[in-house]
């Protein structure tokens, strides 16, 4: 049975799930969800996720949103297929995975979202980026990055010196954020420009990563 | 051995791992750690957790950090003992029960914590409660109460007909919210009621909410 995924190859969530299904070597067909014309408010789509947002998968019976426990889900079921993302083996090491996909779902995401969000999306939207806004969480991502660096200087990947989902999860906004013209608080970092280096060069990545193209003319 | 968990026994985050383990019937050691001399900024709280924020769970040599993995971590742990909070067993209900923690992560508390911050946080603070914040975040939070409402009227808990983690990790917030002047949001809809009214009675809890005084005089 092949994997359904409903979601546009542009989006953070989508991509999260997109890079996921790559690492783990499946076969999956992408359902585009038409946003701009409001698809994801409509009765069949709410029926999927009653929150209205992409992705949404699907696997026979069963339909799961959120991408980060969509995520999840995928490498428990498929954990002898492709790349090993939450070390189900080692009790100390899958917690740690669970702890850096924490980090980044509630310290990482909230600083670089907004960031991400003015730059690209309030133009579009015929709004001028706040720059308030942009510099608040500038300030902020500093810092989670500060954290990072530290910790990138004694371990490979966030979770240790193996690649999990606690990495995969930063690839969707940090390829965005290395576009707008403060990626240099990713590049100054010696430890965290390796890292970004190494997971967005990985080849689950580039075949997601030619798909966003969002906010390019 | 014991577990040890460093955190404060008012604090959301810190009462959100110790209904846990009282869920899971664990012994454990709660060591105070006090904010209000920013002892979590110092750098022998900031070696547990280099974020500084409570609460820590201290296991033997591993420490974790970020109270849902933390919780990940003792029901994955302890799955034998006391209440099972995550359906290892099944594949479709343990992913559902994934899918209900990253709401409440990501639609939930973002819309209930700036609430419950204003109303009580503020005023201690020496500021006045933003009335239009609240104003916001009550309509966010209506609309997410909606989608509960639906779902609870299927299932007798979020995730299933079972008491999860989707469902504890709601308790703190709403715990305070219910002692603002707004917790008609949770009373007027029956189902939300009725769900509430059971996972806040549950022992496990009740233990945890005497120590929830935050905002008393």
């Amino acid at each position: 049975m092949v994997l359904t995924l409903h979601g546009l190859p542009m989006s953070t969530s989508t991509t999260r799930v997109m890079i996921c299904l790559h690492e783990k070597a499946l076969d999956f067909e992408l359902i585009p969800v038409d946003l701009f014309s409001q698809e994801n408010k409509q009765p069949a789509f709410l029926a999927k996720n009653p929150f209205g947002k992409v992705p949404v998968l699907q696997d026979g019976e069963l339909t799961l949103f959120e991408s980060r426990a969509i995520n999840e889900y995928l490498a428990q079921k498929f954990k002898d297929s492709g790349h090993d993302l939450t070390r189900p083996e080692n009790l100390s090491e899958c917690a740690t995975v669970k702890v850096w996909m924490e980090v980044e779902s509630h310290q990482y995401e909230p600083a670089i979202s907004p960031i991400v969000y003015q730059h690209f999306v309030a133009p579009l939207q015929g709004k001028a980026p706040e720059q308030t806004v942009i510099d608040q969480n500038l300030e902020k991502l500093g810092k989670v990055l500060d954290v990072y660096e530290a910790r990138l200087s004694g371990t490979k990947y966030l979770a240790g010196d193996f690649y999990s989902l606690a990495d995969l999860h930063h690839l969707p906004y940090t390829f965005y954020f290395m576009k707008t013209p403060w990626a240099s608080l990713i590049t100054d970092r010696a430890h965290v420009k390796a890292w970004w280096d190494d997971i967005s060069s990985r080849p689950a990545f580039e075949k997601v990563a030619q798909g966003m193209t969002f906010g390019e003319k």
